[in-house]
């Protein structure tokens, strides 16, 4: 078992409705010295990659994104959300689907911090039905760069979003895998990797 | 001049309207280098603090939170912002005013992560009108906290944001004061400090 799926089986507590919360290390408070440690196991993970940026989406992707690119010694750029339909020429943008909030936003880059130069490490931290993963993906389609790999911290593995992004030929790798999870016995089984 | 007032004078850019664009390296795009000399800085100017938490808003204040959070050894907690009207129980709860969005949001905090027993150092990237550190200040005297110190990457310190929070007796520091700033010639004049 690696220091993250540790943590989750310490401190994430399973609520009805498949849902996992991890809101007291990874997305509200946050451990910096675990996140540095996500940042270091990342960038082992992909060092063999020549990354030139990290991408990400707010708001609980952007510290993750941070800890990873200062390991590579790369800028990180993170999509913003909106609801805004007026978006100037300027922007990337595709629309997503959040699975926590029940609606749709647009999501944008700005074209001056992407191009068909860069070597993308897109990371975030949950993979569930993977609505915000594609939409980063369609916004680095846009803008010509190549995906090099993907990194989640949890991926929900019951859910189909890892799967279908894999089966598309993308390097993901998840820190942590959730099998499955129960919030009467508040028992979580990580996949083996 | 400091690394951060030398690189607005580099990278920044003023558009129409008192606007100051950083979004190439603090707020869209973000230099990883830039935020851990943020983050080293704060911890020098605050070192005699004894500082238990680093609050601060989504989402561009996250990654100079957790560049601070990092130095000072503690954890970082960032206010989500909301626009639900059914908020439950267990959280601290204000409603703040964005100069950007031209909305009101709610801004909240889980109860379980801000105690009586903290001593806050909250940052952010941008103060103008103070609304969002006011929302962060109200979280903070709801949550009985301590607020120790305010960190600022850049204030205007044309408008009355950081005017109105030091006269609260708030020790409020900016890396950089903007004291005018013109679109039509690129001119971007600090206050000595």
């Amino acid at each position: 078992m690696n220091f993250l799926e540790e943590r989750i089986l310490k401190d994430g507590i399973v609520k009805e409705g498949n849902v996992l919360k991890v809101d007291s290390f990874l997305n509200h408070q946050m451990d910096v010295n675990l996140l540095d440690e996500i940042g270091k196991e990342f960038h082992r993970r992909f060092a063999d990659l020549n990354i030139t940026k990290v991408l990400t989406i707010e708001a609980s992707g952007i510290a993750i994104a941070y800890a990873v690119a200062r390991c590579f010694n790369v800028p990180m750029v993170f999509a913003k959300k909106t609801q805004s339909i007026n978006i100037d020429g300027d922007m990337y943008t595709t629309e997503v689907e959040s699975f926590t909030h029940k609606n749709r936003n647009q999501v944008i880059v700005s074209k001056r911090f992407l191009s068909s130069e860069d070597k993308l490490l897109i990371v975030d931290d949950f993979l569930a039905n993977g609505c915000a993963l594609q939409g980063l993906l369609s916004i680095a389609e846009l803008s010509g760069a190549s995906v090099e790999g993907i990194g989640i911290a949890i991926e929900k593995g019951f859910q189909y979003g890892g799967r279908s992004i894999r089966n598309l030929g993308y390097r993901l790798e998840s820190l942590a895998i959730v099998e499955s999870m129960d919030a009467a016995t508040q028992t979580i089984v990580f996949r083996e990797q």
